[in-house]
């Protein structure tokens, strides 16, 4: 595609509570399925967890979890379900990349794919998070940096568009 | 207000675990509550457990949990935060009403409030979820019946606006 | 009965997302309805969330959530099921008393229970789990203080005995 | 070790939304931890799945998830917590064997560790869990087939003790 140099593709494993007494993935859990592949796309893990066999984050936001200087905070997300989950022991693909890049805030726009789908024609859902960068004592926003800036640029795309 | 007769206020206990290690809300979580306030709005209790304390549904949507006829899809959901919610012993009211009543979906609208803000004036978070009636079976939407339509039209009010 | 002077019965709201796709509350999710209700027993709400209407809680222990100075660490947890447990709209019941108190751990056992059972012939689950007070700095064990040990007293009940 | 043959080593991703405000993985997380090595370890996957790269199961019980005929509800599960987990990219290893091979049941006792503990010298966790295979239509048990069993053997060790 012209428009999206480099989506990422990050698997996530689905677990059997995900799962509702519909027998499929409540959209609760979807969301944590969202929240899973945005962390192992920007959180920096540890170096020793990286010896350790964290992979590595392809794309580098200067933020972690707790203890880290900068945090992030969810503005807003949307989600748009095509069809029903069911429990898949070979996870799901979550495929994202940066719909906007803004000062201290990204659009992270994704399909929730599996292993059989590549070129992503049927998707599960779509989706799209606003990310601020905060700083975790003060709470303010926190500027991107011009080096992370340029590596998210990497992973620019086109919006999705929503139907609601 | 004119434009919106009659929303709903349901209490919803906020669980220890639905807190993250930020120490906030998360937004999953988050989506669990405004669920729970759904089901307790639109789902029918069976009748020996109202018997038993559980509260009868204000709106009467022909729809219940697992066994029933008539089930709910999320079709979407988007929800905007406004601030992070801490752990709260008095829980949180999801004020609720419909924005849209459809042939066979729902778009439902919810402000997530604190017991000290009965005018709404400062809400957590903002979200609406468009559901669809499907029959349990087979998957296929289900027209609202009139009956129901009618007790839905109670709870039309305007719909929120969303900053993304 | 004459060796459980006052369990405390919690009432514990199940939400939709605590079943699995077998139908039933997950074991996970029973060990969440525990924590609640361990939570309603035990911690300390902010005097302005009990003003909201927060349950003041029965036993007065010196701890709380995030923030607090003394906060309570899990040693150990052991739960047997009876039978399944669906989706109740009127929740379930709760029932702990203390088959042990200790310097600075308790052991807290629970029945789980409905509310079409009040003399506890049925339980779906019991529980036990023990329960150590330490600071929340240092991590330290906290000797339970003479006046929470006076009202723990109180929930003082025979243990229970688990199969395994 | 001579009475430990072949325990099993199962990498279980750790989320972000298994911590709780304390900045630890919840106790009820860990059961969900627990209970995901459990779905690896003996969970039949559908070989469309093991096709798209799901993982075979290193033991061959005759279960699966929603819509097998056979599946497994948990009679009893204890866990000892040594130290508290934090989040880690690295996720845990969770160590597995079994206690005890019964008629249609299992005990399956765990270490959570991690991987850079591979001697297992200081758990996070240990934990039991009593398995029972029963019919999923009727709930009865299920006796364990015979070509599991000596599969089955081969995962046999000692069991842990339990302080409580």
């Amino acid at each position: 595609m012209d428009s999206m140099a480099d989506p990422l593709d990050i698997d996530v494993p689905v677990r059997w509570t995900d799962l509702d007494a519909y027998g499929h993935v409540n959209n609760a859990a979807m969301v944590r399925l969202l929240e899973e592949a945005r962390i192992a796309a920007f959180w920096q893990p540890p170096p020793e967890q990286i010896a350790l066999g964290a992979p590595p984050p392809p794309a580098a936001l200067p933020v972690g979890g707790a203890g880290a200087a900068v945090s992030t905070v969810i503005a807003s997300q949307r989600i748009e379900y095509a069809r029903s989950l069911e429990h898949r022991f070979d996870g799901v693909v979550v495929r994202l990349w940066l719909s906007r890049i803004g000062g201290a805030s990204l659009s992270v726009d994704y399909l929730v794919l599996t292993r059989d789908d590549p070129a992503g024609e049927a998707p599960y859902a779509s989706a799209r998070t606003v990310v601020v960068l905060v700083d975790a004592e003060t709470g303010a926003p926190v500027r991107l940096p011009a080096a992370s800036r340029e590596q998210l640029e990497q992973l620019r795309g086109e919006p999705l568009s929503f139907r609601d």
